[in-house]
């Protein structure tokens, strides 16, 4: 029997995403468990392993189906040595070996990439992304993140941190990061700081609808900006056109950097749809150079949440099987 | 008798540059001659022709002794197609074959790639990037340009324009650069906008020395600018710091894209020595991030005007050969 079929983990935070996959990149079968992060490494692995086990069972395929498995999970970890190093959001996980932890539960060939690089080979593999063979994703959530595809291969970096482009610098000396540098795209344009910088001129004495929400100790989240934006708070407006500003600014640079055919927008930030996608379209060709009119079509993702444990199992396919992973248009 | 030699042609905007190469990326004999640009296309491509006729003559080698010939030229070109289609230092040339014209010349097949990209791999190849997978070039002229080795393999771009390092805008809203973007890393730090900047400083009022050169009529140049900030002068000190301090910006963007092991830095400007890449390690080091030690070497090439053609000639190994050139070590 040939084995035709890949297990995808996607390690995150919150919840553990599983699923059987063909090597065409469809979705046999899949779950969700919570990680139980609190319960410890071994704790959670165990989990990812159970995990597995049960999406082969519910797919109704044998185990000798199932070439390998591929795990994405937060970095940094290393991808070479299959480590989890000291992912901010998995407190307590230092230097864990769960590539071989993960092999030796289920019995399978096991590989590990970053989550966000996973994300982006499963939208170029099954999403998005799909006939094209050069691609960037940006995920934007409450941190962004992103990965690269070129020439149907993922940019993992000599030092298995490519593809942070959250911490591209785009604007020199500005505001601090949760990385530690300043000025990164992500400390103006994720979820979390967009709302940060509402609220900071809000505290700053700008008038806006928004601090009602303040006055009645609520939080100010991204939605409530963008609502207020739409609303025609122009404190609200403002925000929302910097953050698609700075990202429209982001794209430009990848399509210097990488030349890509496509760029993907994912993560939560995309249910702002045509408020997000318009102005960012359009800044981009306000931005652009003239020299020649090498402009990606910047679009949405596809895959939601499943793009984590499809392009984990993608990546599987193409360390131990014999490359059709990249082949599929 | 093996084909174990290349020539590379170096197609620039005063000169060409032509050289042989073996296949283990040494130099055998190389030549310069004036580009002649106004006579037109047909003349350059015969000249072109005539230098690698010359210098495989001059290589005492037979012909049956060369594999291929790889040119590099100023973009924009178009490397799938062997096209140069509109290249600001080439005025008139408009949609020129050159490689299928250099190929029916020589009798060798012949291939194409952008100038910065072959610098690029003639430095990662046999020069400064020798024994390295990952590594990135920024050139330091008139202009900044750039190329992107990852994992061995040149990034070329889906629209053949990858690697425009130049380009990446690192002060959204800034100042107009030459391709009509604003706020290009090649709008601040390049060789022309360093003094441009002065200039425009000095006609602004600031006080400096570099105002005596101004008040003969004479040019102020970058070499001027870096002479004026070691004599202590102040106007010229902060321009010089800015220079430094984008271009450690545009090096921690590197970082976080393609994650490569060696950042060179190559072009006219490197004649600066320590006074450009100690202040660039040292900002580098300041703004990057404290996530990973994820830094790469930032070092300065070593080829000088020799990385073109060399890198030329080892992108038709690539194409035309047995792929051994990139495991040269």
């Amino acid at each position: 029997m040939a084995r035709d079929h890949v297990v995808g983990v996607d390690l995150g935070g919150t919840n553990i995403k599983v699923g059987v996959v063909t090597t065409a990149g469809d979705v046999v079968s899949s779950l969700s468990v919570p990680t139980e992060g609190q319960g410890g490494p071994d704790h959670v692995i165990d989990r990812m392993v159970a995990g597995a086990l049960e999406v082969i069972r519910a797919s109704g395929l044998s185990k000798d189906r199932i070439l390998a498995v591929g795990i994405g999970a937060p970095g940094s970890m290393s991808h070479k040595q299959g480590i989890i190093i000291s992912p901010p959001n998995l407190p307590g996980w230092t230097n864990v070996p769960i590539r071989d932890k993960v092999a030796a539960g289920t019995g399978l060939p096991t590989n590990l990439e970053n989550d966000a690089n996973a994300a982006a080979y499963g939208e170029f593999w099954a999403g998005g992304g799909r006939g094209t063979n050069d691609m960037v994703l940006f995920t934007l959530g409450t941190g962004i993140g992103g990965g690269i595809i070129i020439d149907g291969r993922l940019v993992r970096g000599f030092f298995d941190n490519g593809a942070e482009l959250g911490h591209m610098i785009v604007q020199p000396g500005g505001r601090l990061c949760g990385c530690g540098q300043h000025g990164c795209i992500e400390a103006y344009a994720s979820a979390h700081f967009t709302a940060v910088r509402a609220v900071e001129a809000i505290k700053n004495g700008e008038k806006s609808s928004l601090k009602a929400l303040l006055d009645q100790g609520l939080p100010v989240e991204t939605p409530h900006v963008l609502e207020a934006a739409n609303a025609g708070d122009p404190l609200a407006a403002r925000i929302w056109d910097e953050t698609c500003r700075l990202l429209a600014v982001a794209c430009v640079n990848m399509q210097h950097f990488s030349n890509p055919q496509k760029i993907l927008l994912g993560g939560g930030m995309i249910g702002a749809g045509k408020y997000l996608l318009e102005p960012i379209r359009k800044y981009f060709l306000d931005f652009t150079w003239k020299a020649a009119k090498d402009y990606p079509l910047i679009d949405f993702a596809t895959l939601g949440n499943d793009a984590g444990f499809i392009g984990a199992a993608g990546l599987a396919l193409t360390e131990f099987g014999d490359g059709k992973a990249r082949t599929r248009s």
